[in-house]
């Protein structure tokens, strides 16, 4: 079993396709050790089968240069199932690009599932009853994930709450301990938790964690926003430094964090503190 | 005034993702003369601003190519306006990955808008009352094209019915004549028409018309899908090669496509017939 990064950006990507800030600008002009990134989603790989946690509005450019998720044969994809951690737009838009009449199985939570359902081009992944197969993610119970015809993957997940919001375009819904998950993988080996309000200690041999903010007021001292971290629902990256034992990494990071300029005071905290910095195509063995 | 392929392949992009046929195999295979696309988008700039034609699923990718598309300050984005020509979700999907609190100007028919407004995520273009300016299109009516301001753009675009169909996601609404529309640039000067049900004469200096299949059952032929060409609502290539004067490109090109294969007999019939096959990145100057 082993983990692949496909995106390690925060929603926008990193560049942020309308930010000119220090670190986009370098980005574009491709700076040493300015690394483009994606936005966030991650492959489980087991046994030539595919799990993908959240589906990213680049999952197009994510499968194309990943050859763990290239098809292998005329109408075929490895993608064995897709769970959704919450219903961020930059977590599931890239379901509506999984439409060509393929088969899915998708896993969230009732709240999740239903913020998707509130869109028309659901229907798109209903053109036959057999395309879409929802379940139903329950939390704090261990489950056996399977395809759309309903064969196991050999890939055991557990779900649970992590503080967190709702989407910007479900901000009438009533909060629920449902509306943001993590996902804790065969046990503890592996834990993605890539949306977290709060510091929280998350065990796990490898812990993926959210990376969006350095601070709590970046994107304000940058003009770049009105929003604080906590507004976000996302803990930045200075109070979750101290956290976790094992192999931790950083992920969802946002365009103006400044961990993605290599010359910066605050990537040095973060690697002195033993953690690292996720980019697009990292392979974790689990 | 230049216009710039975005994208120039059909939904789902080339190679396909789900997709082994022979084509996209030797596109993920990189073989000479196999030039992978992402999806159907047109961008026209004029003095430093650009308008889109279409919001591809693949616009964060095209944006990061395209110098021009690339902000000029810390928030800002040269994207002044956005025009669809239907609602199916290779035109529509990316103006979710605009969302990043950027003024929007958003040209649709009322149809085709209809289909957009079905989709709890078009709030997270209204987070505050400036964000989406939408105008509607009218049809055979010359307008001047205005940013989210309402600042003249300084480019005047006629659109005009074109035989379509609703998107899979729509398909309990009635048909209209404003479900499919061609858009007129400055006169005849240019013509774009990525989707089209009959071999219509378009007369324009320069014509970006329907490239999707070469022949009306190709997808049959190839055990690829059941539905033939005219089912979707576009005319195949053997039925539109005749077509027209002035710069001829055939766009929107469907993975299944032979003329694809740079040694195919039908890329030589189109060549013969002087078109010429868009490909992402193509110039035209109008």
């Amino acid at each position: 079993v082993r983990a692949i990064v496909l995106g390690s950006a925060a929603g926008g990507g990193f560049p942020q396709w309308n930010c000119g800030c220090a670190n986009c600008t370098a980005a574009r002009d491709q700076r040493e050790g300015f690394v483009a990134r994606t936005q966030d989603s991650v492959a489980i790989e087991h046994e030539g089968r595919v799990v993908l946690f959240n589906a990213s509005p680049d999952i197009h450019a994510q499968i194309a240069r990943t050859r763990a998720l290239w098809p292998r044969g005329p109408r075929h994809t490895p993608i064995a199932a897709i769970v959704l951690t919450n219903g961020d737009l930059d977590h599931v838009l890239g379901l509506f690009s999984l439409r060509e009449s393929q088969p899915l199985a998708v896993y969230a939570t009732d709240t999740v599932w239903r913020s998707v359902e509130q869109n028309a081009f659901v229907r798109t992944l209903r053109r036959f009853p057999e395309q879409l197969a929802f379940r139903r993610l329950p939390l704090d119970e261990q489950i056996a994930l399977r395809d759309s015809t309903g064969a196991s993957l050999d890939i055991a997940i557990r779900a649970f709450s992590l503080p967190g919001k709702t989407p910007v375009h479900c901000s009438d819904a009533a909060p629920s301990r449902e509306d943001n998950v993590g996902i804790a993988v065969e046990g503890h080996r592996f834990i993605y938790a890539a949306a977290c309000a709060l510091p929280i200690a998350l065990p796990a041999d490898v812990l993926l964690f959210d990376g969006t903010f350095f601070r709590d007021d970046e994107l304000i001292r940058q003009g770049l926003g009105v929003a604080r971290a906590s507004d976000m629902a996302h803990v930045p990256i200075e109070q979750s430094l101290a956290l976790g034992r094992g192999r931790r990494i950083y992920t969802h990071i946002n365009n103006s964090n400044p961990i993605l300029d290599p010359t910066s005071a605050e990537r040095r905290a973060v690697e002195a503190a033993g953690w690292e910095i996720a980019v697009d195509g990292l392979e974790i063995p689990l």
